[in-house]
This record gives C-alpha cells, sequence and structure tokens, in this order.
C-alpha cells in the first residue's frame, strides 16, 4: 500500500525564512504574476464554499472571503505557515486546519470551489488526492489549480545556460521520465514531482473531471514592462493553469 | 482577411526523396514508432466513414479499410505523394483528392473519424480548419491526431547538445514565442507553426470538441530494447498526440 507523506519543507527555518521574502509571500496574490490569469479562472464566488489546498499564509482565503465566499477552509502542511496565516485573519467564516494533502479526507459534496497555487507538484500519491477532490465538490463544481511547468522540473540539473552563440538557453533532459526531482531551492533537498501536461490531463480525467482549461503560463507586455526579468518566462514557463469540473 | 496557403514542401524533389526514404516510407505504420499509440485511441472502425488530412502515401487509408471502414478519403496537398498512393492502392472504397488544409472545405456531419498524422503543425490558420473539422464529423464522431510536440518546434536554434558535464542536452527557448519556424529538414526552408500543447487544447475546445486523450509521446522499453536510438524521445518528446469528440 502506498503510504506517501509531504515533505514539510515549509517548516525548515532556512526554507521558511527564504519563502516569507518572496514577492508573493510579502504582497500576496499582487505579487504573483501569474494571479491575475489564475484568477480569471474562477467562478463566482459569492456564496460559495470554497477551500484552498496549501493555503499558506492566507492570501486567498481571504480575497475568496472579500469576494463574498460563504465559508473558506485553508488547509496546509506547514505549522509556520498556518500561524501566521491565522495571526493575519480576523473573520470566523475563514478556518486554517493543518493537513497533509497526500493522506486528504474531505466531506463529499461539499465544496463550489477547490483551489490550489502551486503544491500539486509537491504531492506523491496525486491520482487519490484528485479522486478525494472530485468527490468534495459539489456537482458542477470546479477545480482551479496551479503547479511548476514540466519544463521548469524535467532537468537532472535545471538552470539557464548560454550556449556558444550567446543566446540564453534552457537545456532540457528527461522530459519524459516522471518522479521526484530534488532540487536546492531556499534550502536544499527539496523534493517536487515531476509531472507532464499530458499526465495532469490523463489524471484529472481519471479521477472524473472535465479539463476545460490548460494554460502554459507567460507574462503580457504590460508585466515584462514593469518587470523586465518575467521576459525569461516566454523563454521556458514556470507555471501551468488548469481548471476542471465536477 | 487571412488567406493562409499551406507550403508544399513535399513536392520538393530533394525533400520528397529525403522523405520517401524514412522508415515510416518504407515500411508504412510499422516504420512510425508513436503509431501503436495513436491507433490505441482509434474507434472501431467497421463501417465508419473515415477521412486522412495529409493522407501521404495511404498506408493508413489501406489499413483503415482493412479493418473494415466503409469508406476513406484521403486528402493530401502533394501530387507526387498522392500519385504513389493511388498506384499502390486498389479498392473503390478509397478515394484520395489533392487539397490544401489551409482551404479545406468538407461536407457537414459526414465522418466517423478524421484522422492526422504530423500534419497539423503546418497549418497557419489552425482555428478555421478545426471548425471545418468539427463539422464535417458525425455527432460523437473522433478526431485524432499527431503533430510535433512544442519542445521539437520550440527552439529558435533546435538541436542536442552536450553539456560541460558531457549530459546530452535539448536547449529550449522562445517556448512561448508561438508561430513560424523555418528549419533544415530534408530540404532547406521548411516551415511549421510551433504551438503549446496549451494552445492544441484551446482550439480544439473552441472549435466545439472535447479532449479525451493528450499524449506526449515516449517509447515502450522494448521498442528501445530493439532501436535504441529511440531512447533520446525519453529525454524530449516528438510527438504529441491527441483524439477530441464532436
Amino acid at each position: 500500500m502506498k503510504q506517501a507523506m509531504t515533505q514539510n519543507i515549509y517548516d525548515d527555518p532556512r526554507f521558511f525564512k527564504g519563502y516569507s521574502g518572496l514577492p508573493r509571500s510579502v504582497h500576496g496574490l499582487a505579487g504573483a504574476p501569474e494571479w491575475p490569469s489564475l484568477r480569471a479562472l474562477l467562478p463566482p464566488l459569492s456564496g460559495a464554499s470554497v477551500i484552498d489546498l496549501g493555503c499558506g499564509f492566507g492570501w486567498f482565503c481571504r480575497w475568496a472571503r472579500e469576494q463574498g465566499a460563504f465559508d473558506v477552509l485553508g488547509l496546509d502542511v506547514s505549522r509556520n505557515m498556518l500561524e501566521r496565516a491565522r495571526n493575519e485573519t480576523q473573520d470566523p467564516n475563514i478556518r486554517y486546519e493543518i493537513a497533509d494533502l497526500e493522506q486528504l479526507m474531505l466531506p463529499a459534496a461539499s465544496f463550489d470551489l477547490v483551489y490550489s497555487s502551486l503544491a500539486f507538484h509537491y504531492i506523491v500519491d496525486l491520482d487519490t488526492m484528485l479522486n478525494t477532490v472530485h468527490r468534495a465538490l459539489k456537482p458542477g463544481g470546479r477545480l482551479v489549480f496551479s503547479a511548476e511547468h514540466p519544463l521548469l522540473t524535467a532537468p537532472s540539473r535545471p538552470g539557464w545556460t548560454v550556449d556558444g552563440d550567446g543566446r540564453k538557453v534552457w537545456p532540457v533532459d528527461d522530459y519524459l521520465v516522471e518522479g521526484p526531482r530534488t532540487t536546492d531551492w531556499l534550502a536544499s533537498g527539496v523534493v517536487k514531482q515531476h509531472r507532464t501536461i499530458a499526465t495532469y490531463f490523463r489524471l484529472l480525467r481519471e479521477a472524473g473531471f472535465t479539463p476545460a482549461h490548460i494554460e502554459e503560463w507567460g507574462p503580457t507586455d504590460s508585466q515584462i514592462a514593469a518587470d523586465p526579468a518575467l521576459a525569461e518566462e516566454r523563454q521556458r514557463p514556470t507555471f501551468m493553469l488548469f481548471s476542471a469540473f465536477r
């Protein structure tokens, strides 16, 4: 029997310190360049029951309530992150609970929206989790999530290089070799699960979802004008976004 | 008004000679390593009306009739390829017609299966063509096609390289910069259209299709054992396969 458990890197002091300093941690949703595209995939939230898988500091949970969500449940594996989320939230209709997404248990047919930002690439047993999510959605409910793009996660040694002609390139290998990748990002030994876009699509279908949108995210011209470093996202995307219906 | 026209590289003598020598031209479907995966996406063909967009030498058309298809229409832009297809076919229920897929005209609700192998990445006006294909399928009919994978088509200068550690890698740039790519493959100046997986998915949805399968194709262990050169497909795939329902 599979018994995966999430590597709780977010409670590693060095990782947590680094993560807390990222623009998306300091500025919230506005600090995440892919947020406008992810937001565009959401249903109207007025009166909705919402769950955020990997809620971190609770930015999305609070935003969802501002949009009129009836209640919001934020789950995360990190005690550090939930502590800060609770400190920054005064709203009885937002609950935060500690949870390992590998062992997710949810009530059936209870949510209008399951949301997740950049958490699914940590999940080993994604098929089981997607089955749980599908069952937890009300009929017609929606799953909207982002994950790291397979071009980011594939390489055995990820990194930009410059070729003989001075061209900045992202060398790819092992693209179809799915499974764990250990990288040093904010801390050493961070383990992510590399999966292709086709595999995400297949797992959604097998869990009973109807995929409605796939996005390999890139910045707009005005985002690049405001932050020229984003231009490299057009060379090799970092994020992919999905929406799918129960 | 858009007025795209297919670059008919297949009737370039040098290209045609090179293409005619490829394993898939000499051995037909059995010479294409992705064929077993593509075949697995097909419906039962007994009694079916089938069309092959970019039929080349007619290998698939003849195979479809062997599987019991009622009639098969093969379309291609290349006179050279259709001439050989006609010479190798003795079957009144297989018709070959010259056609530019950019200007495709098809009768409505007439086909059970629209099939295409490695032709769609030549199409500039793919949205119009997919609308035509959708309309030409009977309700419940299926589109099954392969196209070049965006990792193959993306780079401004595609090719394997070896990095400083002796690792064979495929350098990627311009992944989200969709549009024409001019490469030298069998002949110089071959123009293909680079599109991401997400864009293929979106165009299918916008044309009214329900996508059922996406595959970033890789070889099986036994295929690699029989042809070790196929192993590099796991490092960077060449093909993607789709099926979608009207």
